[in-house]
């Protein structure tokens, strides 16, 4: 399989999830083997007091990084759907986009497990969360 | 303390979050003694296709239900923030609203660790997700 | 299928498992449609200072109770093996058996997905640890 | 405080918990900052059918390694007890030695969390288990 790109993740996200169009604060940043980043783009309307950017957001930047990974194990048209995912909330995230790096631990033929690492950009020695999940093909 | 109600709950969050003023999506549902329910208002619009209701929205009412819960130890006042949430999804969510009951494992002086299921209104029989999670007080 | 007993549980464990056969600390002492107890016999031996039951041997008893509770879904010649488990340590246990109660969250064609709470015999009121996992069918 | 060292916690475990005296099987192999390894030493009379290493066995390798792991963040004295920890199953574990690495993810003045990986010596590039967890201050 011809190594897929960001791009190739993007558009395919857009084009088959008509509600993704609209959610345009997520994107994949990066992908490769073993390994896939999503970007929540900040955005002051959704933060919670304090300027955080919220639990449920770090979840979804998790989630996605996870699902862009399954994309490059079982390919862009593979319906896979989340299983299970365990986030660890590590310190106070604010004050810019919110990067989420998910590696890959094992690949078996119908279920990857992965763990995700997210950050905010600019400052990766300070992980805002922690999350380790699964993705299994839904066939 | 007098019995909270799902009624102060619901002001609460709303004068003290305004973002939530917008999310009217989610409301307490009930709330008790070791207990509270968070209802997820079915949205057309937020559904993954096939009707289904995503990750990061249950993820969302499973916290939020814990959040409810952390009121009814601490009070409302209190600035509590999740810890860790691990959620597991069982069965696929659709057709109609979202309940999540959060229900009491331990209350310490400064944190709980509560256990929630989720499922939709009308079909208590087969819940679609699980999830256990910490709330700590932040100060 | 005729319903299984905790005897025919702990038959099989012992034919089938010779190193089980000396750690007969751990026994089936229930089983039934979608539940299944397991004990820890207290053993003075193994306990950490301040007469705590360890982690470790809280984290066995949970994993058996879902072990138990495969054999009723997919039945005692079935391998299965666990997935994940995530243990939460909610009160010191001491003091007497260790019972672990499994429930199941889901029964699919080849995992099971259960929470399982555990308590000190005579004390249910007061859980010493919840756990969620899944297992597994291996072939 | 001057760096520990793997003697410094095999000696200290040994002389404050009599029991583990008889459970040479584990050891700290290495410690530093932000990481500590435990070694579980291969015992054939432990293992499973086939030769596999138990999920409690792994189980305990990763909550000794987070406990080491405390042990670099608030010294040997301090008593701190497991909060929470997860384990995931990557790949069967037979054949050797078993190692877990504990990486600390963020220490607070009471907790730490950390996340552990885990594989058979001379097989670093097939994890067996990962795992993720929390030690807190008891006092």
């Amino acid at each position: 399989m011809k190594a897929l790109t960001p791009r190739d993740v993007n558009d395919f996200v857009v084009q088959t999830y008509p509600a993704a169009a609209h959610d345009l604060r997520f994107t994949c940043d990066e992908l490769g083997a073993g390994f896939a980043v999503a970007r929540w783009h900040h955005d002051a309307a959704s933060l919670r007091p304090g300027g955080l950017i919220s639990g449920p957001i770090q979840f979804a930047a998790a989630d996605l990084a996870l699902w862009y990974l399954s994309f490059t194990v079982f390919g862009l048209a593979a319906m896979a759907l989340t299983t299970d995912l365990h986030i660890v909330f590590l310190r106070p995230a604010r004050g810019g986009d919110l990067l989420a790096r998910a590696e890959l631990l094992r690949a078996g033929k119908r279920r990857i497990s992965g763990r995700v690492l997210a950050w905010i950009d600019g400052d990766p020695g300070n992980p805002v969360s922690h999350a380790t999940g699964t993705y299994a093909l839904t066939t």
